[in-house]
């Protein structure tokens, strides 16, 4: 890269983040690391960090978002199927029947999933979620999704790109949602995000060209797959990874294992008062194995209650 | 972005491309789209171009260069399979018998290439590669593989990058293949190449994680898997896009629906005394229905022999 980009020497990088050991552990290894002639430097090509999303960018509670994406669109498409009123899994999404939606279980899911996330073009999906992360709210915080995102952590993403990391998203939400809005939120460009996938394919007509996005899986990004999907999208490991459960804990490995000094952080949910607090036992996001390991390793734990002044962006 | 590079005003920036109506085409497009004000102005983000590579950014007769490296690797493997001086495909490659190996089809080729690029970690592969490039010899150039680049689209994707175009491969070679060596030699970052795929599995010994490359197919980068790939591997249409046969051609229509002005171009293949002269009846890089439909579309065409001043970089 021929960036000269520097990090502003005056003022705090991290304003968002209490003083302590978490945040003072993150500023000593980016300061040691970036700079020449130490012996932890690392070349800028190799100054790869990689984020999950749900839970770590941004709440996931009290269902992952993209789940709320997914029973709005269902909603929104009914008009035009009027057989969802009498046809499960719809029929308890129309009716905001949480409880028979659950025993639908993940054949229910997954049917949801397919219908609101193929068989439209890639240009019609992005333009569908993009409209939908605009505007859509948060049933119980009142604020809109991409507005949920956790300020100490764009923070962090925005100190990281100012040394000049270069930061990728690994999710396993599915990735063209994330690309219809998270480029723009979090700064982090399309071809940086990184997701669980489903296969799409070409098709030419009249001289026109689209690509549809089909129903049959292509990619599940998580646990395992974390570490397989940087590999496939990055081509290296990353130095930095930040997550918040069992889900990242390959991810963690992955980066733990890298020749240069690394750094790895679980965001714990600790505030029940201002997010949502919830680890071990939790049925999203569950932080067990994950978090006895980062405790053995000395890895970085965020502890959302005591680390973050705020959670959310102000004034949004 | 937040780089604030800007193309150098003095000096022509394709020194090794003839002044000519394709050299005055591609620095009129480009400047054209990166002037603030211009009404086809396109704004950094959206800047991607993506290339072709066997053909279009290195030479790719009489075979394929991955090809020459597996049968490089087959007989570096040799010693440790002695059963493999009687068993074909292999007995061919060691006798380099190539019309036995012909023989032995798609099917001894892909054993061929399953027993070269899987069953090994991501790091083994990459360091094999690397050395092989370093290295090995073409057998008719008697130049490094690596070498037998084109010094005008070294000088093009330069200049693109120089205007803030983000520059991607996509090749239907082997994605770790190329990843292990173009970095160095095209300027381009691994995770901006795209190319055809196996699966590989993520693997936890004794606390050390390591990823595993399986024979198993996962994608193929050519022809519809190309705007595939791009919206998978990229997120958006490119605006830009260089080619050399008609497994581009889909990649090249992909380009010429972006919304933003942009700019098709084929390599043609016309230099029969400094490189090969092939295109409509080639076995490789078949150049035809894509010829066609490039002069039907005024699309730009790269003559080696009249464009071009040089083919490969000079004292290499
Ligand atoms: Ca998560
Ligand atoms: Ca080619």
């Amino acid at each position: 890269s021929t960036a000269t980009t520097k990090t502003s020497t005056s003022g705090d990088p991290l304003p968002s983040w209490n003083d302590g050991a978490v945040k003072k552990s993150i500023t000593d290894y980016v300061t040691d690391v970036t700079k020449e002639g130490s012996a932890d430097f690392i070349p800028v090509r190799d100054r790869i960090a990689t984020f999950d999303n749900d839970g770590t960018l941004w709440s996931e509670q009290p269902i992952y978002f993209e789940l709320f994406y997914a029973l709005d669109e269902v909603k929104a498409m009914a008009p035009k199927h009027p057989d969802w009123k009498t046809k499960q899994p719809f029929k308890a999404v129309l009716e905001n029947n949480m409880g028979e939606m659950m025993k639908q279980g993940q054949k229910g899911l997954l049917q949801i999933f397919a219908i609101t996330h193929s068989g439209m073009t890639t240009d019609q999906f992005d333009s569908t979620v993009s409209r939908w992360a605009d505007t859509a709210k948060h049933p119980i915080k009142k604020k809109r999704y991409k507005d949920l995102v956790f300020q100490p952590m764009l923070e962090l993403v925005k100190y990281l790109q100012a040394n000049q990391f270069k930061v990728f998203i690994v999710s396993g939400g599915e990735i063209d949602f994330m690309r219809a809005w998270a480029e723009d939120v979090y700064g982090i460009p399309k071809n940086q995000i990184v997701g669980s996938s489903i296969k799409s394919k070409y098709e030419y007509n009249n001289g026109k060209p689209f690509i549809i996005k089909t129903p049959e899986l292509d990619f599940i990004d998580d646990k395992e797959g974390k570490p397989v999907g940087i590999m496939k999208y990055i081509g290296r490991r990353p130095v930095f990874a930040a997550g918040n459960s069992d889900g990242d804990l390959q991810m963690l490995q992955w980066a733990a294992s890298n020749k240069f000094k690394n750094f790895e952080i679980y965001v714990h949910h600790t505030d029940s008062v201002r997010e949502w607090a919830y680890d071990r036992k939790s049925h999203i996001g569950t932080l067990d194995k994950g978090l006895d390991e980062a405790i053995a390793k000395k890895w970085a734990i965020a502890d959302m209650k005591n680390d973050w002044k705020v959670i959310y962006p102000s004034g949004k």
